[in-house]
C-alpha cells in the first residue's frame, strides 16, 4: 500500500505544471498520502492489538510514577523504579507520559530519561509503539533547563503581533523537541472572563479573536514544517472549555456559559486550532453549568468531534477522571468516572499514578459499558499522533543536533516579543522615558526577583524556587543599574507581597531621590494557589505607592502580574505606569529599557483592566450593564479599556474608507484608514478595527474585535493600512444559537486608542 | 348561558352528600362557574371590539400622563388635565394605568381618582369596560398614605414564617384596595444571586424554595378570599425571569442563565404561583443571556403560557417595550420593539407617556405582523383580569369601608413580621441582650433615620422623603431612649451614608458610654440608584466602629440594609452583630427591642453573607466551586451562612428519624426530629430540612432546602418536628435539562443552624 501510495504522487508531481503548482500540489498530495499510509497501520495495529493492549495506549501516567521514590519527591536526578518501569512500560504498556521527574533537567538528561522509556516500548512490547510524551512547556521550553524562558501567554497577546506568537510557538518546540519532548500541553486557548481567575497570565486574555489569532499562530510555529519534522511538536490545546470562566474566579470553578455564549466567545479558537491542525484537545478540570467537563458527550463528542472534526488525542487534565467522584460529586467511583468520561469521548487518561484505569476499561467493554467502537477511537487517535510525529521512526531526539537552544538568536525573540509586549498606562507630562543621569530609588515586592518576572511554570510549577535562576539574567532593579549605573540607584524592598519590610527606609531614601520606581506585583502561582479573594492590589504594596506619593516625588509604578489588579486608589498618585505582565527571563531588561527609551513600547492590553471590584465588564458588554436611560447613574468606566497602550511617539489617524457602503450574502469588502506617526521617534501601532452592530434581536455585543495590524512608522511616516473582511465578521449568535446576521446597520471602528476610533457605517441587507 | 350554569350548580350542591364535601364542591363548581361566564363575556366583547379598541385595553400608561403638569413633575394634588384625559381615557381607552399622582395621597384621594376615571370609563366608551389599575405596593401599601409599611420582603424571608408572609399579603391587599387599588405589583420572586445587586432587599433572597414559600403565601393572603372580594388584590408576580441574577450586579444588566439552572432555580417560584392563581406577571427588564426578556418568546410563549398555562395577564415593566430600542439595541424602533414585544406575548405594554402604541398596534396587525389571535388572546387576558376582580361590579371601593386600614391590628402584624425577622449574627459572651439601666452611646448613619429603616418604595421611590414620615413610629435612637430613658442615652451621629459627620465627637463620647449601638446601614434606594461598585460597607462607616473599637468599649453592630455588605474587617471588633435589613416602620422600635431583650430573635439570614468580595457563591454552589482536592487552598467561608440566626436561648436537636431507607417512584417519606429548647427563655426557632445529592452526574448542589418550620418552644420543652417528604424534593434538573433522580445516595441534614446540622441518608433506587 504504501507503495502504491509513493507512486501515485510521483505521478501527480509529474502531471502538474506550474513549479509552484508543482509543489504546493506535492506537499498536499504528500501529506495525504502520508496520512493514508497512518490510516491502514493504525487498522492493521487495532485488528491485532488486544484489548489490554488498546487500554493501555489510552493511559497517560506520571514520569514519577516510573522513578525511585515518591511520586511527589523532589529530587535531583531521575532514576528508574525497576518492577515499576516494567509494569508500566512493559507490561501495561502505557500510551503516553507526562510530567517532570521532580526536577528540570537539561536536555541531554531528558534525552537520557526519553531513550530508555522509548527503548524499552519499542523492543520489549509486542507492538513496538514508542510512548507519546507531552509536557507543559507553557513559555517556552520551561521544562527543559537552559532553555528560553517567555513572557506567558497574557504579555504575548500583549505584543498584538502574532508574528511573536508564532515565533515563540517554534521556538518552543525546537527547545522541547531538544529533550526529545515532542507533545507540547499548549497552547490555552481560555477566553479569561473573570479578573480574578489566576491563570489569567496564562491565557490570551478576555478576547476570543485575539486569542483566536494568537493561538493559531502558536500552532503554525509549533507544526508549520510538519509535525514529522524534529523541530516540531504536536500541540494540545487547552481547556475545552471554558475553564477560564469560572463563576467565582477560582482555579477549577464551576463556569456558567449558555448555548449562545459558548458558541459566540469560547468555541471559535479551538474551531481555528482544528481547522489548522491541532492534534490534541485537553479537556478542562471545570464544570460548565454544573456539568463537568470531563463528562460532557455533548461538547467532547458532539461537538469537537462532531461539528468541529476533531480527528486528534483528546486528553483529560491531570487526575481529573478520579476528580469527577471527589470534585465533581459526578461519579460515585473509579469505575463510574472511567465509564462516563471514556464514553463522553475522552481518549487519553492522565491517571498520573496508577494503571488500575486500564483493568477498569477492560472491565466495562468486556461488560458491554463501553462499545469496543469507542475505544478502537480512542487508540486510533493515539496512535495516529504518534505516526504523525514520526516516533515510529524518530522515538526520541539527539540533543546535540540542537544548536539554536537556548541560543542568542533565540534570546533575542524573546527579547523582542517582552519589548513589543510591556504596555504604557499611563505617562502624565510624558514623564517617560525618564532621564539616565538622575537619582532612582528602586522599590517594591517585584523590583529584585527573577521569580516573580517569570511566573509560575518556570522550572518548577509554581516558579518559586531560585535554584534553576539564570545568573545571566537581571531583574528590573540590576537591569536599571546597568543601564544608568549602580551609582545612581537606591534601592529598598519596601515591601514583600503581603507584608511590609523597610517601608519606612523606602520613604525615607524616597527623599534624595529624583524618581521613585515602584514594582509592585503578584507572587508567581498557577492553579489553586493562584486563587484570591479580594480583586485589589494588597493592601501593603498599595499603600507603598501611597506612603512614597507624599513625598512629593515622581513615582513610576512598574506592575508584574498576570491578571489585573485593581489600583484605583493609588492610580492617581503616579506619574507613569507600566504593565509588564509575566515578562519571562529578559523582562527586567526590557522594563528598564522602556523605562528609559531604549523601548518605545508598543504593546496594548489584552484585557478590560478594572476599576472597582464590584463592576466587573469586558469590553464586549451589552448596553443593558451600563444603561444609563433616564438615570445616568451608570456606564462603563474601567481603569483601562481593552486595547488601550501608549506610546512615545503619537499616531495620527484619517481617511477611515470602506470601500462598500451596502453588503449582502458573503460579500467582502475592505476597510483602509491612514495612519501617521505624528511624534517624535519611531514606533510600532496596534492598528484595531472593531464592529458593532447597532441593532440585534439579541442584545449586541458594545462592539467586537475583528481585525487588527501593527505597524512601524518611522517619524513623519504616513501608512494606508487596509483590511480584508467578509460579511462573516458581522455575523453574531442570534436566538436561535446558529450564527447570523440580521440586515441592519454597522458601525466599523478604527483606530489605535479604544477612546478615539474613528468610526463609518456599512449596511447589510438580506 | 349565565342561568344554565347556576341551576347546574345548584344541582351539583343537591348531589353532594357529605356537608363538608357540598361546601368545597359548591365553592370549585361555582369558580368554575363564574369563570366560565367571564370566557363568554370575553368572547363576546372581542367579537364586538374593533381593533381600536382591543389594541387599547393592551395599554397601560401613567397616572401622570392625564394630570396637569409635566410627568415628572411632583405634586400635592391631583388634577386632571382635561384634553389628556379625554384622549386616553375616552378615545384610546387604555386597559390600564399605574403610578401615582407624583404624590402619595390618603386612600380617600386615591378614590376620587380611581372613580373619576372608571366612571369616565364606563359611562362614556362603548362597552364600559374599566381600567385595571395597578401599583407598586410592595411592602405594605407604602403608596396609600396612611398605610402601614412592613418590612420589605428580604426581612419576611428572614422570618421563615410564611403564615407572616400570608398576612402581609392580606394586609397589603386590604390596604390597597381602600384606596380603590386593585391589582398590585407584587410580590417579587426574583431569585437574588448576586449580593452586589441593589435589589435584594425587595427580594425573598437567594434559594428557590424560600422564595416560591414566601411569594405564594403572599398571594394566598392577596387572593384568597378571592379576586372578587373588595378586600383582595390581584398580585403580579415579578420579574419573569432573571432580573436577580445580572452578572455585573447593576440593575437590569444582562443575566447569564443556562437553560438548567434556569428551570432549577429560577422558574420554580412562578410555576407555583401561577398554580396557586396568580394572574399577573412582570416581565423582566433586564436581558437573560443577551437577550431581552420582553422580547423572548421562548420565556413567555413558551414557557410562562405554554408550559405553565399562565392564563393571566403578562405586563410590560415601566417602558421597556420602548427600551428594547434604547436600552438593548434589540430593534431599531418603536414599531419593530412593538412587533418583537407583542408577538413574544407581552399582553399589557407599560407605556407611560403616550398612546403611539395603540397606533403602531393597529398597523401592525392590519399588515399582519402580529395576528390577530395574538390581539385577542392579550385583551382576553387583560379583560379577564377584570371580570375576576369584578371591576364592572366594583370598579372602585369605598375607603370608609376599610375600618382596619392603618388600624393597631394591622400595625401589630406588622411588628410582629419585623419581630421574627431581625436575625442575630452573633452575640460574643452572651452580651445581648443588654441591660436597661446603663449608658449607652447610639451612633451611625442608621441610628436616627425614619427612611433608612423603611428603605425605597415608601410614600416616594427612593423614600428619601421625610415629608411623609409618620410622627408616631420610632427611630432606633427613639426606640431606645424610650426603652431605657433619655438620661441614659448618647447620641452623636457619626457618619452620614458616606461621610464622616462627627465621628471625633462619637469617639469622645464613647469613652463615658457603657455599651456603644453603632447602626451602620444603606441609604435608601432602589432599581439603578441602588447600583453600587464595591461591595465593602462604605469605608467611613467602618472606620467609625474601628475608631469606636479601639476605646474597648464593647460595641453592638446593628446592620440596616438589603444586601449584604462586606464586614470582614469590623466583625471580630465587636461583640453583638444585629441584622435588622429594611425592617419598615416597626422597625427602630423592634431593633430595641431585641437588643434589651424584649424581643427573642428567631430570624435567620435568607442568603450567604459573603466575606471577601472576590469569594461569593450561593450556599447551593458546586464542589468544584470550593474544590481543596490535594491543594486545601480554598473552601466555602462566607461571613454567616444562609439559614444562621441565633436565640437568646438555645436548642437542642437529636433523634433525627426518617421512615424510610430507600426510596422509589414517587414514594413519600417522613423526616422527623427532636428539639428542645435547653436555654433559659421562650423562643422560636426554625428548623431547617436540606437535602444533597451525593453523585450525580450534573455536579450536585452542596445542599438545597426542601423544608421549613418555626416553632415555638417554652423553656425546657421539646417537640417532635415532622416532615413530610416525597421524592420529588430529590430530583434536581439532569443532563438533558428535564427533572430527574438518579439512582443513590442522598443525605438528609436536619437543624437550625447549618454548621450544626443532623444528617441521615436515604437511598433512592430506579
Amino acid at each position: 500500500m504504501k507503495k502504491i501510495v509513493q507512486l501515485i504522487v510521483i505521478g501527480l508531481i509529474l502531471l502538474s505544471c506550474s513549479k509552484n503548482e508543482q509543489i504546493k500540489t506535492t506537499a498536499i498530495k504528500s501529506s495525504e498520502a502520508k496520512n493514508a499510509e497512518i490510516e491502514v497501520k493504525i487498522t492493521k495495529l487495532l485488528a491485532e492489538m488486544t484489548l489490554k493492549e488498546k487500554a493501555g495506549q489510552m493511559l497517560n501516567i506520571g514520569l514519577p510514577s516510573i522513578l525511585t521514590g515518591g511520586y511527589w519527591d523532589a529530587r535531583d536526578s531521575a532514576v528508574f523504579h525497576k518492577e515499576k518501569f516494567k509494569k508500566f512500560i512493559i507490561d501495561y504498556a502505557v500510551g503516553s507520559i507526562h510530567n517532570t521527574p521532580g526536577f528540570t533537567p537539561e536536555k541531554e538528561v531528558w534525552y537520557k530519561i526519553v531513550k530508555e522509556i522509548q527503548d524499552s516500548a519499542m523492543q520489549k512490547t509486542r507492538f513496538g509503539i514508542p510512548v507519546l510524551y507531552g509536557i507543559d512547556n507553557i513559555h517556552g521550553a520551561n521544562y527543559v533547563n537552559g532553555s528560553v524562558m517567555f513572557p506567558h501567554q497574557i504579555a504575548v497577546a500583549a505584543t498584538w503581533n502574532t508574528e511573536l506568537s508564532r515565533i515563540g510557538g517554534e521556538i518552543t518546540s525546537y527547545e522541547s523537541r531538544a529533550a526529545s519532548l515532542p507533545w507540547n500541553f499548549n497552547p490555552n486557548a481560555d477566553v479569561a472572563t473573570n479578573p480574578l481567575w489566576g491563570r489569567i497570565g496564562e491565557s490570551f486574555g478576555e478576547d476570543s479573536y485575539l486569542i483566536s489569532e494568537m493561538t493559531n499562530a502558536y500552532i503554525k510555529g509549533s507544526q508549520e514544517k510538519g509535525l514529522e519534522n524534529s523541530t516540531s511538536t504536536a500541540v494540545c490545546v487547552k481547556h475545552f472549555v471554558g475553564y477560564g470562566a469560572g463563576k467565582n474566579g477560582k482555579d477549577r470553578a464551576n463556569a456558567i456559559i449558555p448555548e449562545n455564549n459558548l458558541r459566540q466567545y469560547f468555541l471559535p479558537p479551538f474551531e481555528k486550532a482544528i481547522q489548522n491542525g491541532a492534534m490534541g484537545v485537553m479537556i478542562s478540570s471545570n464544570a460548565v453549568n454544573g456539568i463537568p467537563c470531563h463528562l460532557n458527550t455533548y461538547y467532547i463528542t458532539d461537538i469537537l468531534k462532531g461539528e468541529m472534526g476533531f480527528k486528534g488525542v483528546v486528553i483529560s487534565d491531570f487526575s481529573d477522571v478520579e476528580f469527577l467522584v471527589a470534585a465533581h460529586q459526578s461519579a460515585k467511583d473509579m469505575r463510574e468516572a472511567t465509564k462516563l468520561a471514556v464514553n463522553a469521548g475522552i481518549d487519553l487518561l492522565m491517571n498520573p499514578y496508577d494503571a488500575d484505569v486500564v483493568d477498569i476499561i477492560i472491565e466495562l467493554v468486556e461488560k458491554g459499558e463501553i462499545s469496543k467502537e469507542r475505544i478502537d477511537d480512542a487508540v486510533s487517535r493515539v496512535l495516529r499522533l504518534k505516526f504523525q510525529l514520526n516516533l515510529f521512526d524518530t522515538p526520541y531526539n539527539n540533543p546535540s543536533e540542537y544548536p539554536d537552544f537556548g541560543s542568542e538568536k533565540h534570546i533575542a525573540a524573546n527579547y523582542k516579543t517582552v519589548s513589543e509586549a510591556i504596555t504604557l498606562l499611563k505617562n502624565k507630562n510624558t514623564i517617560l522615558p525618564l532621564p539616565t543621569n538622575k537619582k532612582i530609588l528602586v522599590t517594591g515586592y517585584s523590583a529584585n526577583s527573577i521569580n516573580v518576572l517569570n511566573g509560575a511554570w518556570s522550572r518548577s510549577f509554581l516558579g518559586r524556587e531560585t535554584t534553576y535562576n539564570d545568573p545571566t539574567k537581571l531583574t528590573v532593579l540590576e537591569a536599571i543599574k546597568k543601564q544608568v549605573g549602580t551609582e545612581n540607584v537606591e534601592f529598598v524592598e519596601g515591601t514583600d507581597y503581603l507584608d511590609d519590610i523597610n517601608s519606612d527606609l523606602a520613604v525615607l531614601k524616597a527623599k534624595n531621590a529624583d524618581y521613585i520606581v515602584v514594582c509592585v506585583g503578584e507572587i508567581p502561582a498557577s492553579e489553586k494557589p493562584s486563587d484570591i479573594n479580594e480583586l485589589e492590589l494588597p493592601k501593603v504594596q498599595q499603600e507603598l505607592v501611597k506612603r512614597l506619593a507624599k513625598t512629593g516625588k515622581p513615582i513610576i509604578l512598574v506592575m508584574v502580574q498576570g491578571r489585573p489588579r485593581i489600583i484605583r486608589e493609588i492610580e492617581p498618585l503616579v506619574d507613569g505606569i507600566i504593565m509588564a505582565y509575566l515578562p519571562g527571563q529578559e523582562g527586567g531588561r526590557a522594563v528598564s529599557d522602556v523605562i528609559f527609551g531604549t523601548i518605545n513600547p508598543s504593546g496594548k492590553l489584552p484585557y478590560t483592566y478594572p476599576k472597582y471590584s464590584g463592576n466587573v465588564l469586558p469590553y464586549y458588554y451589552k448596553k443593558a450593564d451600563i444603561r444609563d436611560i433616564n438615570w445616568g447613574y451608570n456606564g462603563f468606566y474601567p481603569q483601562f479599556e481593552f486595547g488601550f497602550g501608549l506610546s512615545y511617539t503619537s499616531f495620527e489617524y484619517s481617511n477611515l474608507k470602506i470601500n462598500k457602503d451596502t453588503l449582502s450574502g458573503s460579500d467582502n469588502f475592505k476597510v483602509a484608514v491612514d495612519v501617521k506617526n505624528s511624534g517624535k521617534r519611531e514606533g510600532k501601532e496596534i492598528v484595531e478595527v472593531f464592529i458593532k452592530d447597532l441593532v440585534a434581536t439579541v442584545s449586541p455585543d458594545a462592539k467586537k474585535l475583528v481585525r487588527f495590524n501593527k505597524i512601524s512608522l518611522k517619524v513623519g511616516e504616513e501608512k494606508t493600512i487596509e483590511f480584508n473582511l467578509t460579511t462573516k465578521d458581522l455575523a453574531s449568535i442570534g436566538i436561535k444559537n446558529k450564527w447570523i446576521i440580521e440586515a441592519g446597520e454597522f458601525e466599523i471602528y478604527v483606530g489605535g486608542n479604544p477612546q478615539e476610533l474613528l468610526n463609518s457605517k456599512v449596511y447589510y441587507k438580506n
